[in-house]
């Protein structure tokens, strides 16, 4: 028998990847997107039209609170700094817990079972709601805080960003990923690279360019 | 060495005997409260009060989603029934999971270590997220996910009604109780009751006016 799950779909590489992995294994699936002050609105474009693609419904919410909070170069205006400390400022402290929290929240409504989220393994170094461990503890509280069998799906947990390009090549989407989807930080896109959109120098495009790289010398 | 703490104000009775009870143990305390679609605004206006009469600061966040998502009959049009099923209607699913996700992320960026909340025994039975065994899976998944000694410290856990005024007698804030925190789910505040203000038909009155009475027979 087939579950239903809802996606976390930021609109960026990793969470489309899971949405087509999802739609393979899945009767019907929803998406969940979150307003939380990020840098840009491209992020927004790209979900809502991988949504319509897929036709999938797209819940959204507004989460002001971070930026309120602060403390983050990604929703507040402080220099991004992925570098030198044992967390980087890029990360938003919380964030993956609430997100997770409203999406048992819809899921529970909606008779949803399966939560899928992209973290992955290159998360795991920086940050810290990226690590199987919080993954693990999450869903356990969500279930008792919930009385619900709800499960948090990790299709991405042990890959590196080049396996992600080889699942994506594997899923027949690597157009969809390197023309619809956005990772820079900047939001910058104003050149289609071999890899996607991107200054190519934040961070974020960084990681998504070594990674196609080096998939592509995996595949050779 | 005493510490800082955040706790949960949410005008009532068992929030505010736990921010009361704080404020013997704590070096520096701040409050937060949520706008979430409740049925009225008393509780708000209850909770400033209590706030600026304890001089903390309160941190204040809207959440509209659990309107947005439906279902329960606190933040939606829905007869209340605490009676007859296993779960009553007033639950609002992932309320309290999302709460102490938003009081974690605030505790980070202060420094705080101890977030208070006042769950206890009698709503247990009908509230999956006031058990044990969630605070504690939730404690886990707040330490993981933030990478920090977060603790949720429930003081109220293991009191009934009764015995929750029983402490408000011993902290000297019986009158603080009666006046100026809010229950009534009706936001009914037209006449002062032995046990305070509310309509005295609703669960959450019933279960005030109750535990009052108990406490009153065991005191004689």
């Amino acid at each position: 028998m087939k579950k239903n799950a809802i996606v976390l779909l930021s609109g960026g590489q990793d969470s489309t990847t899971c949405l087509y992995w999802a739609k393979k294994r899945y009767n019907k699936i929803e998406g969940i997107f979150f307003h939380y002050s990020q840098r840009h609105e491209i992020e927004y474009e790209c979900a809502k039209d991988i949504a319509k693609k897929t036709s999938i419904t797209l819940h959204e919410f507004t989460i002001p609170a971070f930026k309120k909070i602060g403390g983050n170069s990604l929703t507040n205006d402080i220099e991004m700094d992925d570098s030198s400390k044992k967390i980087p400022n890029t990360f938003v402290p919380g964030r993956n817990i609430i997100f997770l929290s409203y999406a048992a929240a819809v899921a529970y409504k909606s008779g949803i079972t399966d939560i899928i989220i992209g973290v992955n393994e290159e998360d795991y170094s920086g940050y810290p709601d990226c690590r199987s461990d919080f993954i693990n503890s999450m869903t356990r509280s969500l279930q008792l805080g919930l009385e619900r069998d709800i499960n948090i799906i990790v299709p991405l947990q042990h890959l590196s960003k080049a396996q992600i390009w080889e699942l994506s090549d594997e899923l027949k989407i690597l157009d969809i990923i390197k023309k619809d989807t956005h990772t820079c930080y900047y939001g910058d896109r104003s050149k289609l690279h071999d890899w996607g959109y991107g200054c190519g120098k934040c961070p974020s495009c960084i990681l998504r360019k070594k990674g196609f790289e080096k998939y592509i010398t995996l595949k050779r």
